[in-house]
């Protein structure tokens, strides 16, 4: 048997839209996504929520009110609850996150990149 | 500024211990861990909670009631609530851990191979 192996690359393959998160699995309330991005996405908090972010491949910067994080593959940051925080890449750049199902990717700020996560 | 960033590799490179988990992150009430894993682990299961497995480098295979499950790099599964599951690897093998802060490595076996996940 192999069912129920995700192969991150072949889910990350498919992807044609940035900063659209697809789940690729869920333990107990908790969902992991991956999501591909380039470009500038909105400034944003989760007043409920700690943020996960694993970066697999690129570079991703977060902009936080007291300066930027610059993550490479295989780096890994948490934003706290309730920090402001905008993710951005110069680059195309995939990324792992996990947090509560019930979070919202643009948080507090909603706006034309909300999305919910469509399972693979 | 980049406090707060965790380098896995580096973090990877300095464990010493196999099966001994590491907590890298923290989100909310789970904990994201890495551990680096060779040969047999003891059979268990997790009554009270899924378990997220993804590897980072190696192969790690997984002993389930119905088969075993393959995983190399970048592959993902998820252990659901119950389940139980041996884990092993014949080469040595590297994951990430999504799971509560509560959960025990050993699950509901316990035995000499228990650790507490030790900070980085």
């Amino acid at each position: 048997m192999n069912g129920g192996v995700v192969w991150l690359d072949e889910v990350l393959s498919a992807i044609e839209e940035y900063w659209a998160p697809r789940r690729v699995g869920t333990v107990n309330d908790y969902d992991v996504k991956v999501v591909k991005v380039l470009g500038e996405f909105v400034p944003h908090a989760h007043p409920d929520s700690d943020e996960f972010f694993l970066v697999l491949d690129g570079e991703l910067l977060i902009d936080l009110p007291d300066g930027e994080v610059r993550l490479g593959p295989r780096d890994i940051f948490v934003v706290p609850k309730g920090v402001r925080h905008r993710p951005r890449a110069t680059i195309e750049t995939t990324l792992l996150l996990f947090e509560p199902v019930t979070v919202v990717n643009t948080g507090d700020a909603g706006g034309p990149l909300t999305r919910a996560a469509v399972d693979i």
